[in-house]
């Protein structure tokens, strides 16, 4: 049991590791060193805030400073980086304002996140582009749209951040453009989703490119165009969404050891190769429910759930951090659209198995009910063993369905187990047969 | 491999046999006897015909007379009702209009549903006092709301009837008095979801009657009043929604053997006691999947489910019909309510486990996206096991997450197994621990 336990970052896996800690043993010291001045905040909202849905960017914080300072007990530093591990001493350095300090630990947790990946476009750096990777970020993208009043956006990636982004500056009066260098948007979520999702951006007014590699930005200082390889289109402001990357650099000079996927590699309770550091959140890795294999899914609930874990672990009740399956909801205008699993015959031949899948559309409620919206259902599964794989879900509604598949996968069932599991039914509700039922009955069918 | 597949009785279960008999078999005989003129019809969504959202009964119809005769070429004869089973000489005695007749059978399937019960009340017989146990009865109530426009209506019995006919006739505009002779409303959906469905009753204008025992009607001919233990009670209409019983006389009468709970008792397959005749449906029982044992649930989706399962087993492919779970969900105005399994702790201890149980309320979205609803979730386990029993979930949105929890428990899944299930998160569709997951959370941390 550790006597200090040091957290280094101060967002989802970080406070939850140390709000756990403290909770399950309050004698032990739990400080936190967090590099800038946001802790515990939703990163997943800021779309929602640039939006105008949400009114404050303060409230996006789960927990303030002074809640887990004064009602948690915990000794939070902000504007307080670490700089440095030595494994050996057992001690991190601190670098903050005032200087550099040691501090030693019995357990430290890494959990540095992640950060937005910078392609290498000219014009980067002029004034009016940006990428969304943190609370001052969202602030000043809603700053520039609010002084600015830009006619024209051009969003590089197609992933949550720029769907999310597209819908908010659309929302805001913009007219947005949408690039994307690979054939679909949405990448994780297959071409099932992508397709349904591409034709509601084109009908909300949304200018989609695909395959469409934007190699920078003109203007003078300030962004007034985007450059393509052979057009010039003009821009008034500009976010670059094409993915993230896991912090580990800390972690790599320390020679703590990254997996396969590049983020920190860490067993089933989020130890890494040292066994006094672990590792959470978006800078680490999880293992994958459906393959078994490491996996690095930089999402809020796993970076919760793991630190929430860690910080049982450290307290003397080893508490693994779960798998991941990989599941995503994202909100696209009207659509909602999901995935859980290995979402296409491709991604499961690569994982080994021999894939079948189905992808059914159905309404969400019963065909005289009003205001049923229709769902488009993927399922995928393994021809041998009969077992579910993954799915996605997208429509107007019902995208939460998902979390049956999810769940089903978690659990190891076979499609037959799942087409006979006891959805439920009412009319403004589903369908006697749930889409999910609807679309686990014809691949089961193609299994037989 | 069935010659001739004889069903009997036109609804959920016995289209489903007999359209995936022919489908698998195209060359079996199949014959469906329903004594009334209404097949395939969905008996879920009469309430919401009375209510005005569904216009015109036919729209219930999911397939009709015409349609299973000449695109599925089945042999439908409605108005056909079949009197007696000879088991000996394999052969069913229909009773129709020009007479009567035999008809032989290789196998032969059951699904005579279930009626409503009429308690013996006085005045039962009276013109306006109905119960909704087919479609001529809710053309008949709808007919008499605009005709004679009621002022007041009497709802005796606070089920899935009495709760979606309670909406249904206040949107009408009729001062509705809803009468429950239990301490609570929905009583298999357990005490947590029955007091935030009663609070939004009464927000809603309904006149809650709890623990009050209705004796009969008053008027002549006419219902006029409403009789209590110690009030009359004017009721210018009356709807009588007490609860359902399985037709089990043409069974019983053929040496058909009941289960338990009074309903047809069947094997795994949907068989008898006799391996030529099946049942399926509102008249039989299905295994509760998580005590094991014979129940009956009369709902949609298991009688179309079993009643597939057995169009494909007297086909040549022997196909389990499922177990039950119990799951349901209800429409109560703008709350949602659902259950599954096992819903609290003395139900538990009856099924003889060891129960420990958790209610919690959460927002359905994130605290700071616009529109979320609270979700009250209750989730009860076997202390011994950890694993799942059952659970409910109300509130004014997400209630089909109940689906997540009746995966879980299907699934045999632990209350530590559901906590770390990686379900769906973005701000407008869950906070990042669903709601499902809190309640597991919380009661995973009784259970260590």
């Amino acid at each position: 049991m550790s006597d200090t336990f040091v957290v280094v970052g101060g967002d989802a896996a970080g406070m939850s590791a140390a709000s756990k800690a403290k909770r399950e043993d309050p004698s032990c010291d739990v400080i936190v060193f967090e590099k800038g001045k946001w802790v515990s905040y939703a990163a997943c909202g800021m779309p929602y805030y640039v939006k105008g849905e949400v009114d404050e960017l303060d409230d996006l914080v789960a927990v303030t400073p002074e809640e887990f300072r004064e009602e948690r007990d915990i000794d939070l530093r902000t504007a307080a980086e670490v700089v440095d591990i030595d494994r050996e001493a057992r001690t991190v350095t601190v670098k903050t304002s005032k200087g550099t300090e040691e501090q030693p630990y019995d357990d430290l947790l890494i959990a540095t996140g992640a950060s937005a990946i910078e392609p290498p476009f000219d014009g980067l750096g002029h004034e009016g582009v940006f990428t969304i990777h943190d609370m001052d970020e969202a602030d000043a993208i809603e700053d520039y749209v609010t002084g600015r009043d830009p006619e024209t956006a051009a969003i590089v990636g197609g992933g949550y951040v720029g769907i999310e982004m597209a819908e908010a500056l659309s929302t805001r009066g913009v007219d947005v453009h949408l690039y994307e260098m690979l054939p679909h948007v949405l990448q994780p979520f297959g071409e099932a989703v992508a397709e349904v999702v591409e034709d509601h951006l084109r009908e909300q007014g949304v200018d989609l490119h695909l395959e469409t590699a934007v190699s920078g930005f003109g203007g003078d200082d300030r962004v007034g165009t985007v450059e393509l390889e052979d057009e010039t289109v003009p821009a008034d402001v500009a976010i670059v969404g094409v993915g993230v990357a896991p912090n580990t650099d800390l972690a790599e000079r320390a020679g703590i050891e990254l997996g396969p996927t590049g983020a920190i590699a860490t067993d089933e309770y989020g130890r890494t190769n040292d066994r006094h550091v672990y590792a959470a959140g978006d800078c680490a890795e999880a293992t994958n429910v459906v393959t078994g294999e490491p996996d690095h899914v930089p999402l809020a609930l796993t970076a919760n759930r793991a630190g929430r874990a860690i910080g049982q672990t450290v307290t003397g009740d080893p508490t693994p951090t779960g798998g991941t399956a990989g599941t995503a909801i994202v909100k696209a205008f009207e659509l909602g659209a999901a995935r859980t699993g290995i979402v296409d015959e491709d991604q499961a031949r690569e994982a080994g198995f021999d894939p079948v899948s189905v992808t059914i559309s159905a309404s969400t409620r019963a065909h005289y009910y009003p205001d049923g919206a229709e769902l488009t259902v993927t399922l995928v599964a393994d021809r041998e063993s009969g077992r579910l794989l993954g799915g996605t879900v997208v429509g107007r509604e019902g995208a939460k369905r998902i979390d049956t598949v999810a769940t089903a996968l978690t659990s190891g069932m076979t499609v037959s187990e799942l087409q006979n599991t006891d959805l439920a039914y009412a009319p403004p509700f589903s369908p006697v047969w749930d889409p999910i039922l609807t679309a686990a009955k014809v691949l089961n069918g193609k299994l037989e």
